[in-house]
């Protein structure tokens, strides 16, 4: 049933009982579901109320603690023994004022002598909320907490030869579902049939894999929407002659994600598009080439800056980012980034969403692929035509 | 363009005012996504990034703060004048040490004259975190931050006509993609194909109305996982003979939803399933009749509570809770709950998610029906027959 040999989960923990350490942390609260899932396996669709994964020095495994409507969720899905998945009732849940799931964490922490400690909390990570902050200040006044905000997800940083295949696997699946939207976009098709393809061959995946949810909803505007960089289909729209389209998609596997962006254009296209199509190609196709372990992230994106300003274009958001294991919201793994100034240093087998959209007066263009930095330089790992489609 | 009229968006910020003023507050700061459109109409698959509408006594209208790349998003479906929208540039991102949103964002008010007002913050909202809240404490030293989590989510409480309008377009969704799923369920029929059917309807949807992808992916467990309350299909499974299925689903549309819940057993159904499946009908349909204006919260569990300790069982958690408009991660509102001790008047448009859901030792059983309470009592906004389905 689990994604990865326990042996593979133990040597992620130890990882960040090592990290925990540099840092000084003798106990850490994990809350992001991603993080939760990469060091114990849980995996299900409740990250809507609290819940976590207590990593300490002083335990021999993660704890992982969760709603009790979801124990078997967490039996099924986590390697540590049973005494270690522990359940809260709902009287947690729900009651602002009196009782909170932050209250049963801090009681557990208390009866293991964790109360006094220096806690790591995920202070920025999606759904560790500043009420959840305040309920274990005033549970554990004795603690010292300290900002664990992506402690775990630097460790997920480079990937093991199992998360790579899954990650091959989405890739597979994000292909096939963008052949096949690209496909059937023709005038007079409503947009909602597409979305629909779109949805239906991401979880039907390819031979033998099938599919998961995506960590965000396929973001596929037509026409004038295509100036906004996160809208999705309308709900009664058609696609148009003379329109343009960009998909940015995700495949999903064992929560592991490979996206991919393409543009359509229906019809002629103007001048100022193909021009700009040319440009973002040559910009990734400079940036990918520039990728190799040893060099810095601010230098990829200066590759792939320097090669756009020659032509007048700028883009002042981030070109890419680091991907794979994640829940909704999104996908990224929120630590590195092709922006001006991050100082990360790539190393092999660290994974990225390069993602050279440009959103223009009235149009935009994104053209991207998920990669892989190698020994030696980089591979992408969705492998799609990179151009503009013309239907 | 816009799902409702300016002047509904009117009355729901002046309702969202009267309601600051009985807590003292001036300044309303709305992180929370479903709250963002609530009061402006803001719609995108931004939330992964901090982005905020602002609501004050001070301000003729709300002013939406959303990242440069989205202001044309922002621009086309928000109903505030274009001054009132406001663009951050990247450089506000992912530098947890530097520069942050809420810099911005603090910036902003106090430019406004705003900064040391009674400022409200959604604290326990989704995505509202510790690291946000530091953020502005410390921009805004002369603010008094003042708890407001929920005040927007209580104000949404009673639907228009318009927006029952919307979740009935969610209903009919829901009832198309529950019947087909239910007709492709066979054994041997693989569960991933049964969910990108589902998918494929949800967002398909009917007549002349398209879907929108929901909240929360579908709910979808088959045989042993139904103990578990929050699993999805299996990439690589297969419906078998003598197995319970269960799908909690939930149509969209304009971000209204619709969730339903139906069980299915695959053969001849033991007798343990059956007379489960009839405890817990009789427990929905008593709480159904006992809904109507003036009566608590409490009083509706208890209707159900009562009917099946009748037969021995117990359900220790909520039996329904509000729903409407949302975002990732969930559909419900956050507010009212049919669950003890909660003291909340139903009132007429207030809507539910009536979820008398059984986890027993081994499966479990849900049938479930989105309710609006009427003048009278209540009525069903999803139809479908309510009992188990046998394949």
């Amino acid at each position: 049933m689990l994604p990865f040999d326990v042996i593979e989960y133990k040597e992620r923990v130890k990882k960040v009982k090592a990290s925990m350490e540099e840092q000084g942390l003798e106990v850490l609260l994990i809350t992001d579901p991603a993080n939760m899932n990469y060091v114990s396996g849980y995996d299900a669709l409740s990250y809507y109320v609290p819940q976590g994964v207590i990593i300490s020095t002083n335990l021999e495994e993660p704890v992982c603690i969760v709603r009790l409507q979801d124990l078997y969720c967490a039996t099924e899905t986590t390697w540590m023994s049973q005494e270690n998945v522990i359940p809260y009732p709902d009287k947690y849940l729900w009651e602002p004022k009196n009782l909170h799931v932050m209250d049963f964490i801090s009681d557990f922490l208390k009866g293991k002598g964790l109360h006094n400690k220096k806690i790591g909390l995920e202070m920025d990570a999606y759904y560790f909320t500043a009420h959840w902050y305040h309920r274990l200040e005033k549970c554990l006044p004795d603690a010292t907490f300290i900002d664990a905000t992506s402690l775990v997800n630097w460790v997920r940083g480079q990937k093991s030869v199992r998360e790579l295949e899954y990650m091959q696997i989405a890739a597979r699946i994000v292909e096939k579902t963008m052949y096949n939207a690209i496909e059937k976009i023709m005038p007079g098709v409503r947009e909602r049939d597409v979305a629909a393809g779109v949805y239906h061959d991401l979880v039907e995946g390819t031979g033998v894999y099938g599919g998961e949810y995506p960590s965000l909803s396929p973001i596929m505007p037509a026409g004038e929407r295509t100036a906004g960089a996160h809208f999705s289909w309308t709900t009664e729209g058609k696609y148009q002659n003379n329109q343009l389209v960009y998909m940015e998609l995700s495949g999903c596997y064992k929560r592991y994600h490979a996206p991919l962006t393409r543009t359509i254009y229906i019809g002629q296209p103007p001048e100022r598009v193909l021009e700009t199509t040319k440009i973002v190609v040559e910009g990734l196709n400079t940036a990918l080439a520039a990728v190799k372990p040893g060099v810095t992230c601010e230098e990829v994106e200066r590759a792939w800056q320097t090669t756009i300003n020659k032509y007048g274009l700028e883009k002042e958001s981030r070109m890419g980012y680091t991907v794979g294991l994640s829940y909704p919201p999104v996908w990224s793994e929120d630590t590195a980034y092709f922006k001006p100034g991050e100082k990360t240093v790539l190393k092999p087998n660290m994974t990225f969403h390069m993602m050279p959209g440009m959103w223009l007066d009235g149009y935009g263009v994104a053209i991207t692929e998920t990669i892989r930095v190698t020994e030696t330089g980089c591979e992408t790992i969705t492998r799609f035509p990179r151009e503009l489609f013309i239907k």
